[in-house]
């Protein structure tokens, strides 16, 4: 299992890179709703299509081998810009930018969900709410003071929630020992859509107070 | 709510259609691989930015006002390439390729999930898992004879897993009118290391036959 990279980048430079790495997947997100929605004819998609290849190959000139993964300075910043929920780097987050209150143990995200996001027509697919639940319930459950897991994730679909602005609410329903229990929904202005209940743990091996946590421990709520 | 569109193209033209929508939306995976992985310098990352956007702009030139919904023609032949998990054309999408066996009410697929879907360092986002899931179950519940919507989703988290080649596997446990309980698992070869249990329901305005299913109803399950 690969763990969180100590990397010294100064945070000054990580915030500089973070900008161009988000403007890039800005515009591959923006691709990626085209490619959905284009009717061009098809001598112009495989051109496209040429046109990509031809990105990626100056892209991987230089590159990790692998995912991202969760990245750390001595400064206290860290970055997981691969994240699939909030990944500034990764053009399927959307990304999701989610407000935490720790000292309230609540959350808060707004975003709007595209074409890429469709499951039922013109409905966000469930299993995205699913997904974005996921996340924010994780960071919830940590409160960036500890780290936790995910052991049981329950959702209630009470209605389709169309495709366009969402809203996401998270908060800690109670806590003991090493269990952390979380609430959530996802709907928008038309009320909640999808509830949800999960059951956080914080392994046997991982220390319960902020104070004890190894380095890089901060981002470990993230997926 | 949108519904199911109904679209003259003929089958033989949605074929091919589908080959060159999948061979760019392929292309667009590769860049969202190649985007979060890249270490080329900031001035290289900004190019192919621009590059980006002037594909953009050749794909918009025509292009639906919205998502791609689920489309069917009058041969029977229905597609939904915009879907989050299964879709041709939506690069977010793996995409997931399922077997059904409707006699049996059984489904599987396997899949290799790469960077993209990163959450714990290395490791597949928990939420993703949870969107593959959703997918396999929806459809499975459906088995394309019925219409079906995600009632409650539970998922038990046994075990980190790793991004890599995973399996999917998924069974119907129970039918009792208009409940389908489904069972359904992802992991690896090293066994399971998500287990979901979903109750689907047949809306109660929806036939339970499918005889007496519309048109267009078939991919219904699809999120």
């Amino acid at each position: 299992m690969e763990m969180f990279v100590h990397d010294e980048t100064p945070t000054a430079a990580v915030d500089q890179r973070e900008q161009v790495v988000s403007a890039l997947a800005g515009s591959v997100r923006d691709l990626v709703d085209a490619t959905i929605r284009s009717t061009v004819a098809d001598e112009e998609l495989l051109a496209v299509r040429a046109g990509v290849d031809a990105l990626v190959a100056r892209l991987r000139t230089e590159q990790r081998p692998g995912p991202a993964g969760v990245r750390y300075n001595s400064e206290g910043r860290s970055w997981s810009w691969g994240n699939a929920v909030v990944g500034h780097g990764n053009a399927i987050a959307p990304p999701l930018a989610i407000d935490h209150d720790t000292e309230r143990g609540r959350s808060r995200a707004e975003v709007v969900l595209g074409a890429a996001y469709e499951g039922p027509p013109g409905m966000v697919h469930g299993g995205v709410s699913a997904l974005l639940l996921d996340q924010i319930m994780g960071e919830t459950a940590s409160g960036f003071k500890r780290l936790t897991m995910t052991g049981t994730l329950t959702l209630r679909y009470r209605r389709p929630l169309p495709l366009g602005p969402v809203a996401l609410e998270c908060w800690i329903a109670s806590e003991a020992g090493r269990k952390v229990t979380v609430e959530a929904s996802i709907g928008n202005a038309d009320g909640v859509a999808v509830e949800a209940t999960g059951l956080f743990l914080v392994p046997r091996w991982a220390p319960l107070a902020a104070d004890e946590q190894p380095e890089g421990w901060r981002r470990s709520a993230e997926g």
